[in-house]
């Protein structure tokens, strides 16, 4: 049984700090690494990627929208070619370093406000798949469960993971709540163990109560919650337990 | 006898419109293309991309420092790794949007104080050619006569394009001024023939009265300067009288 | 009778110019003026106020979201403490480049979606009039009829500005229709007749064929309109007829 | 005996955090708010402003460059005009914060390279003063000692803080080495007798071993420095030692 960790990474800007980037990038498998609109500048995108690749860590784009004040957090009401041009924008940054390293990128995921609106809106989803297709049939999209993202994917026949959260709730319909400040990890053993039960048994347990159906190609950590490193270690330790490899998800998804 | 002629197009940002790139592009072989720190955003680069490619112009890069307010002019002291990576991240950007059209980077331009930063300091130079050489074996920088990229150019082995100006004054060296303000045109018949001259001749005469050995295998035109297109097709006419065929430099150097 | 006119000025960036600012100022009584988030830029801040007060013309802070790239027409979910905070820092900006001219802030307009926004939103009315107020008690804050900047702005005791649109129609209730790109002006007779029929009688025809009781205080016209100049004097010469004098805002309810 | 102590503060920027403000805030008597060019946004200004209001903290406007990605720290050849539009811009943001406090401005420092550049440049030193000097007789600034503000602020009859740094070596014309990455700070004891010294005695060993004369009306340590808060504890108690009282640069030059 295998399953991806992925990470936001790369979100540092200038002189300003974020996340543990070389600690985590030890333990995940796969880095969702900003590109310069809500977080990231050149040389931290350059040194990000020349970090994953180190640590065989697959290389994703993490678009966001143009707000770096408000770290694309915030929605803004931008057309769908508007947002696919910025994702397109982003993700051709960023493979330009992924080149300059001798690697291809792997995946794309949308940052904050603009990954929840391509998995709500159908005309976003679709805009922004239109753009990353154009450039590459291998180009893996992550996509929560019953998303517009997976759905209008697998129409256009596109490599979709489907992705799942260790740090945040899930609700019936596969949606997550997206907070401005994440959540403080307390029960880090029932965190491990509820990702191993989505992986295993396909299943978690939603605030309602309800045991819903779930799938997860890769499994996404927040790199600025606070015991972030602490959880990933325990994580990876019940993933040892349950036989569960971890594996950059082009692994799982083109063989 | 064969010339390629320039211009900076897709300078326009949001709502700001800038240049008369629809006109222009009729007349030139090659255009260089903001990337979104000086000028351009991601919208009006795909735009402009797409019109570059319907008129059969070559497509470059024309990445700037980032100081929108300051149109890219101004000399900014950055290290060379900086302003590496700053060039890697606009020519990727740009990258992607001539994949989205089916073509690639013809070349590279620096923009307004990177450009002459560029031509006048070898270590800047040598970044940036750096960066661009571990991309496209193909990728053709422009570069004054004599100049800092020159050389570096030369010695790396790369297609190295010289540039004279239409609209600008040449000093012995290969050098120009640039002003925030161009110069208005007046003698357009004057600066045709004088095109023509460093064309067919590799002859200028400079500021001093002096007649000075120039190479042009482009030519650039600015398109904000005003009278701009009505300069331009004088030179057209010029060429064509003088047997100068306009083609975009990837012809001139790959052949 | 009398009555402001107003338009938004100072929206050129850097070397970007936008608006015919100069010649606009001549007819107008109130200058709306961009502070640099959504247009606008501290020279261009610095040298529009100094036209307005050349021309006797009321200065008035415009600020907008920090969105230079959709000109501040984009909804952005911040929240009433961001953009009071947005608001207050423009308007300081600005207010330090009317006492560098000897002269005060007369009013605030919000632009675009952040105008839109305060119309419509209690809470975020309430945050931006706070801001406003804390500073100046003579601040006057331009509303839609009906709107909740007009609804707060009376419980506070604020003075407040009834605006309605020259070049936009109004619905019963009040409100507009803000577009991306504005209306082609073909009939400024038409339009005239229909500002002076504000003034003087209050009412005006709404797309419905419903004939809606309106206030006007002051009349916006935009100055990006093609034809904006001739719309100007056409309402200029209107009011003339009418006995309509024009005067900047302040005159109106400080009296 | 009276002292200025002052630190930058207000450097962080949306989610960024830098420095540790709430801690140094005890211990200083001056601090320089960054305005959002280099650092800093709206709702950091605010709250910092509110911080340092709530200790009986002087507040200044830390103006910079309009370069976030470099912290401000990197030279841009703007013109004087330039820079006097964009401190008064800054200023003027911060001065509306500290009258919804109901305080006013204290005192103005430039950071990073326009520090350096208006210290070394008798032309951006007047810019920056005639600026200041419109909107307010009592706007301090700080200079360092025989600097181009230092002059042209005695020329024109403005209040003049001569500053000297607890973190940094002088040369003995009263210059400082500004560095990307501060020194890190191991002899506290050393750099506490050190500014004692400046303060009591108006002398100061330079790197090359002269004993230079050296005003110090205003001593800055910088936030960012590891260890700030261990130095500064340690400066406070060697002053108390020696009879140094810490007050707001204004109780100094105004009494």
């Amino acid at each position: 049984m295998r399953v991806d960790l992925n990470c936001d990474m790369g979100e540092s800007f200038g002189l300003y700090q974020l996340g543990q980037d070389e600690e985590m990038m030890k333990y995940i498998s796969s880095a969702n690494i900003a590109c310069g609109f809500h977080a990231g500048d050149p040389h931290v995108m350059r040194r990000t990627v020349e970090l994953a690749k180190a640590n065989g860590v697959g290389i994703g784009a993490h678009p966001g929208f143009p707000d770096l004040m408000g770290f694309g957090r915030r929605y803004m009401k931008c057309t769908p070619e508007e947002i696919r041009d910025y994702v397109m924008y982003q993700t051709g940054a960023l493979r330009e370093f992924a080149a300059w390293t001798k690697t291809e990128l792997q995946h794309c995921k949308p940052h904050g406000a603009l990954f929840m609106m391509a998995m709500e809106d159908e005309q976003i989803a679709r805009a922004i798949l239109e753009g990353l297709a154009a450039l590459s049939e291998k180009m893996i999209v992550f996509a929560l469960n019953g998303s517009a993202v997976e759905e209008v994917g697998r129409q256009m026949g596109m490599p979709i993971a489907r992705e799942v959260y260790a740090d945040r709730e899930h609700t019936a319909n596969g949606s997550i709540v997206l907070t401005r400040r994440g959540p403080s990890i307390t029960d880090k053993e029932g965190m491990a163990r509820r990702v191993v039960r989505m992986v295993t048994e396909g299943r978690v347990l939603t605030p309602d109560g309800e045991d819903a159906e779930i799938k997860a190609d890769t499994i996404c950590i927040h790199g600025d919650t606070p015991g972030a490193i602490d959880l990933i270690k325990e994580i990876r330790a019940a993933f040892e337990q349950a036989g569960i490899e971890v594996t950059p998800v082009r692994d799982l998804l083109f063989h």
